[in-house]
């Protein structure tokens, strides 16, 4: 390998030329491979296929005697908030356990503090011009929450261990306006980051402005582990607590890529006083979530063990495909100087950045080439990645060989318009 | 039976003692019973039993080839969008397929239009102080959806063939605050009135003075008929698209009391613009419903043919409680001139009324007598029936003899208070 600014401009030239014409034969094939969605494989999804027939015709009694197939049962039934305390680091009151989408919690928790506040604050947020602290690259439908509701992004950087918490320490003790963070705390998405035990407690301890600052802590890959050796993630719910900020942290999880993507349950786990605010607010929203499906995972999963070895045989099908993106990378753009990457245990993701200014271009070049990768820009506020840098992989749902041949493309693209970007100047 | 109004005091003291020693009887027995929720018997639920394994392992792919366990399909399956469709008296691409819950649909469209507003509309509803009409005696869960959201409520009779339309007509030419009226226009809840044809003429062509009114129409007993021969209600969407207001109407629907309760499918109707509207925010709410349980729908209910023979089932469980609530009240309350009640030929109630200032009273003794009923005044605006008058009899979740046994001791308040009353004037 040789750095691209060791190169002389006609070695630059000549090495353009050959990845052009691989290129050209790349684009000849005429491919079609998406790397675009984070979805779980359909082999993923029949891990679960039991799901369909586990819960029998007259098994219809949770814990508590309650019939699941009535109304009833707002914050879920006890058996699931067991579960999902045991899996989100709470107790079982501090949860309440929903529908299939644990955005949709995200969303609705922030639509009633706009409309009515949260515990702690001084009225509805909705009231005044307010902002969200937005570590990046991140989670688009985070931001698009933001965005469709008018709340304001601030990007901040995030970190080999977290999120860059000198600049928001000083952020939020500044700015009253600042009520909320985005965190995906493990693996998360895309960089497969997990936040370290430091910045969790300055998370947790950190002085705001607004006494009704909250951290919204989208623990989506909580339990999706690529190896046996996995990272620690710090109690969030625990540091709020004993910091004194006990109401400071919304968290969610869900099991949409534990056993079906559109037909898992999903949770959120927070303090008493706002667990109880969240259930007002609910109670006026619906009767109850779905207590059969909540009963049918149950019955699948049986307790946390049963999830963590489903998750296995998760990570036996997907490690494959990670390691086939991240070789990919080492072998073709290693010792370049034209690209980094992250090296995930965990989550959906793999996370690229190029030179500055050119992820656009190479994900144009690998879409003329069959090869969709998720627009760039997209992991960031707004769809504006300042440095243009940055293009996320998701490597889960196409077969491996497809995954493999995608990367190859990849690669070729990174290295083609890095050159070209090179002889430019 | 002797009106009231023409028994001499001496003859209404002894029937009040009559009365006394009958009431105080039932109070020895300390009963149980519990006739406030309009929750489905678990005889009813049971036949839907098949439900938990109606859908095979294999049988994963909707109609258009979509893996149902995987993420999308933000406004439902095909299949499911044509058979409420048929239900709702809508073209397909005119639904939205959602999750377990209508009550959730509607306050999430009221939460919408208060935060973004309405196509048509000058901006966020939120930004005014805005009015509901509330047909009354109604849904309590609508009008708390209004009270939750600071939504100011102007109560208007329900009549016997509709809502008060002069009194309707009146208000919304005159008065651009008023921006939605809750309707229940079939079997409503909890007078069992269904809409004349003249009446949803009237509310799809009145001029209002809002130029984004809405009518939130929750057909929740669209198909559920106690008899063979069944109320029709007039189509509300072409009723409006054809007096030139298409995208007054949104539409509501469930399984809920079809299959079951708490794991039902819910979905709801409007215009292309109004679904294309909600589908935008749709989008940031949630990747998508539950579309396992909506196949699952499909493959025990096959097609709206299936939903009816299904209902026709509840219909003979259901009935025979209806009957022998309207029973007592014909035997033990008709020509006493201190009553009067509901026939209902669907629907999930029977609405009672005393003599003005009767009714919180009956609610108390019969509870004291161990029989809860609906909370007076539960069935209006803020819980104040102004005339304290109407009780909503709830006949589907006790047994056949509680129900029974229930209105004896209903029956026996009544006609205690009113003499009461009487005697105390």
């Amino acid at each position: 390998m040789t750095d691209l600014s060791q190169m002389s401009r006609d070695e630059l030239v000549r090495r353009r030329d050959e990845l052009s014409a691989q290129y050209d034969a790349y684009r000849a094939r005429g491919l079609k491979l998406d790397m675009t969605r984070g979805k779980p494989g359909s082999d993923q999804l029949d891990l679960a296929k039991d799901m369909a027939v586990c819960l029998g015709p007259s098994d219809i009694k949770s814990a508590d005697g309650t019939d699941i197939r009535n109304y009833g049962g707002l914050d879920g039934l006890p058996e699931t908030k067991s579960l999902f305390g045991e899996i989100l680091g709470a107790k079982p009151e501090q949860v309440i356990v929903s529908g299939n989408s644990s955005l949709q919690l995200m969303h609705d928790t922030v639509v009633r503090a706009l409309l009515h506040g949260v515990p702690g604050g001084e009225g509805p947020w909705g009231k005044e011009s307010i902002k969200f602290l937005c570590p990046s690259p991140g989670y688009d439908r985070h931001f698009a929450i933001c965005e469709h509701h008018g709340i304001d992004m601030i990007v901040v950087a995030l970190n080999d261990d977290g999120p860059d918490m000198d600049a928001i320490e000083r952020l939020v003790e500044n700015d009253a306006s600042i009520k909320g963070i985005w965190c995906v705390p493990k693996y998360s998405n895309p960089t497969g980051t997990t936040y370290s035990e430091a910045a969790v407690a300055r998370l947790a301890k950190m002085k705001t402005a607004a006494p009704d600052f909250r951290i919204f802590w989208d623990n989506a890959y909580v339990v999706h582990d690529l190896y046996d050796t996995t990272d620690a993630l710090a109690n969030i719910l625990e540091a709020c607590e004993s910091a004194g900020n006990a109401n400071r942290p919304y968290l969610f999880g869900s099991t949409s890529k534990v056993s079906w993507a559109g037909a898992g349950i999903a949770a959120m786990a927070t303090s008493l006083a706002n667990a109880k605010d969240l259930k007002r607010h609910l109670g006026i929203q619906t009767i109850g979530p779905d207590k059969v499906n909540q009963l049918r995972h149950m019955r699948f999963f049986k307790d946390l063990a049963g999830v963590k070895a489903h998750m296995a045989k998760h990570a036996t099908l997907i490690r494959p495909k990670f390691e086939a993106v991240i070789e990919a990378f080492d072998s073709k753009l290693s010792g370049k100087g034209i690209a980094s990457f992250t090296r995930p245990r965990g989550g959906y993701f793999v996370s690229l950045d190029t030179l500055d200014g050119c992820a656009s271009e190479v994900v144009k070049r690998a879409d003329a080439a069959g090869v969709k990768l998720t627009a760039a820009g997209a992991t960031f506020p707004y769809g504006r990645d300042p440095r243009d840098r940055n293009i996320r992989i998701a490597p889960t749902l196409p077969p491996l060989e497809q995954v493999k041949l995608a990367m190859e493309v990849v690669c070729c693209c990174v290295e083609l318009v890095s050159i070209e970007r090179r002889l430019s100047v």
